[in-house]
């Protein structure tokens, strides 16, 4: 057989999605299986059991980081794909265990056809991805990485009040594998893209190059309640004025721009919030995010240059207090341009994008060349029991998968 | 004695706010008679036994409106001047009683200087203006004006259910007086600002020429939610975009029209509301006056064409539903102008200016030649509490009143 022709089993992935899904099943379509949870566990447990039934060799790190090692013909570093199974309390079918039963179906594929990769090949299930029950998100690859000191993680407290250390013991996933387990020749994740562009513009494969910086804040704006209609436009300090001018202001800043560059205000707070009441106060939050550091940066400086005006101009008293800030990552060039000349040549369409979302490859970017292979979400849906992905978007991504790591491992 | 030099006994004015204030008094300080309540009918009880101790003729009508005739030396129409004494739930002590003891004050000088008008004065204490227990507000001013059914008036449910007859009837008010009573020669109210515009300029009085059309609009705007990370600026469907472009609009309508033309967004409702998701729907209220129903109608109709461009460029829904319109309402320039000069002539500092709050002067400005006095609410809070005019700021408003009064009925 020739390894062209080779393909994936959409259906037995299909039925492996399904059948992890229904663990943590939740009333209304959704999969609940918080971090370290008993869900949590029991997913690991199905996992590893498809991991030893492949015939892989199944090791845990200090973290609960899982691994699946099939060996190669050479001794040289493996290459590794993998993702999560953890989700949010609404999560969905795909996002996360996509990548992780993508991995196992190309194994289960190259062991049906006999098949030995000159480098190892490694399945990853990274700890803690969603950050929905310990911060921070992205916890397992994080310290894979050497991004967190273990003692750190080891003491953060659950939004139950558990202990990261005493919940991984509990689950039995406290595993004594060296940390990091390995250091991989190269990492691809699959995954869903979480957002619309795919779906939008009927395109198969996304080749992720690089994953968008991030820079949350949120804005308070203090000025003084009036009456609607007997205080005059010049003598207003109005909070829900400035609120607005924010929201127009980040609409125009994206557009000036250009590029990737996005800003969306999300959240509106006015007080008292009344149809004649001048507002007294707002709070705002505003997200910004650009591929380029330099770009983001930028947009951060012209944000607070018009905050600065707009509180002199209005007389108010204005507060922004960052939320949360992460630096963009640029992915590998070389993988990215595999995983679109793969699709490609599978007959798939594909394009170059940038992830929105945080994965554990933006972690293992740190240590290896790393890029990301997404399929399309249905409406751009995720962190919701709507979450859909068609079974033949995820067959051609797992296929795209396949002949990447090929390719990787020769 | 020359009429010139009468001036009100301001410590007398202010037992007597005082004294009603009483009448009615939350533990927080503020003033609770709603229209027809048990507190009403006690306030109503204390002004009738002034006005019998001052020497005047008591009369009710059928809406409960209350009399007080003080006879000229000539058989002609009155001069009227009143208020209202209901008040909302968190009132302030001055609103509406200001004008009502202010007027019985002037009785009191001119029964001490044993002064008789040429034509009659009439104190007036209107019923139900504040409209917070029945619908509509300033009911009994509009009834007295004709611009109501006295039935459709009477079978009226107030918030707590009861109807305005019977509520009318049990606290002894239910008058047999003609309906109106009198077509005066002329209306003049004192009342405070319920604005910051003379607190904020060090000015006394204000000759209140006209008063605001109002236009209350409830916009409801329906996007698409999707991640703010992950969705180009140009897919997006964003309602909190769309509510920001509003905020932003109406101050951009209200500098460009310029005049008395003010615009607010009070309130901003978006969903779902999070920092990092694109909002699927928003309600924002819109809040435009204008003392000239021309320009008050181009306003609206500007914000329609611009709510109409705006729905199709972001591509989202947008219903604007009317909660309330009210056309302005133009004061008599020589009563007007007869208020300013008496002010100058007391050695008042005066400026010219429209009300944006509403007031039973503007029903009896259907029926005569009308116009208002007013005085400075400090930092323009009332409705509150906090509700405060300095007492020679009062006594300055009752002075003014006291000559216009005289001036009129020659």
């Amino acid at each position: 057989m020739n390894h062209e022709d080779l393909r994936i089993g959409g259906d037995r992935l299909l039925a492996r999605l399904n059948e992890l899904a229904a663990v943590g099943a939740t009333a209304d379509g959704a999969c609940c299986r918080l971090a370290l949870s008993d869900d949590d566990r029991a997913g690991r447990d199905l996992v590893c059991r498809w991991m030893r039934e492949l015939g892989l060799q199944v090791q845990v790190d200090p973290i609960g980081n899982l691994f699946g090692w099939r060996a190669g013909s050479e001794d040289a570093a493996p290459v590794m794909t993998g993702s999560h199974i953890d989700t949010v309390r609404t999560g969905g079918r795909y996002d996360g265990c996509l990548g992780v039963l993508g991995g196992l179906e190309v194994v289960q594929v190259l062991n049906d056809a006999g098949i030995k990769t000159p480098r190892p090949l490694v399945v990853g299930v990274f700890t803690d991805e969603e950050g929905a029950r310990f911060h921070p998100d992205m916890a397992g690859s994080l310290a894979y990485a050497g991004g967190i000191p273990l003692a750190e993680l080891y003491e953060t407290r659950g939004i139950d009040g558990k202990v990261f250390r005493d919940e991984l013991a509990r689950i039995g996933y406290l595993g004594d594998a060296p940390l990091p387990l390995y250091r991989p020749h190269a990492f691809v994740e699959l995954h869903i893209e979480q957002g619309p562009v795919l779906d939008l513009e009927g395109i198969t494969i996304g080749a992720v190059e690089n994953l968008q910086g991030i820079s949350w804040q949120e804005v308070s704006i203090t000025g003084q309640s009036n009456h609607a209609g007997t205080t005059p436009m010049r003598l207003r300090h109005d909070a829900g004025y400035c609120a607005a001018a924010i929201g127009h202001f980040l609409r125009q800043l994206a557009r000036e721009m250009g590029g990737n560059q996005v800003a969306t205000q999300g959240k509106v707070d006015l007080h008292p919030n009344l149809i004649n009441v001048i507002a007294a106060r707002a709070r705002v939050t505003v997200d910004l995010r650009n591929t380029d550091e330099a770009l983001l940066q930028q947009a951060e400086n012209r944000f607070a240059r018009f905050l600065a005006q707009l509180a002199k101009d209005e007389g108010v008293t204005i507060e922004a207090k960052s939320l949360a800030r992460f630096e963009p990552v640029v992915f590998d060039e070389d993988v990215a341009r595999l995983i679109a000349r793969t699709a490609g040549r599978l007959g798939h369409s594909c394009r170059p994008m940038t992830s929105g979302a945080g994965h554990d490859a933006q972690m293992m970017a740190r240590i290896c060349p790393t890029a990301m292979i997404f399929v399309p979400s249905v409406r751009g849906i995720s962190h919701n029991p709507a979450e859909h992905t068609e079974p033949a978007h995820l067959a051609a991504g797992a296929d795209v998968l396949l002949h990447t790591l090929l390719e990787l491992a020769r």
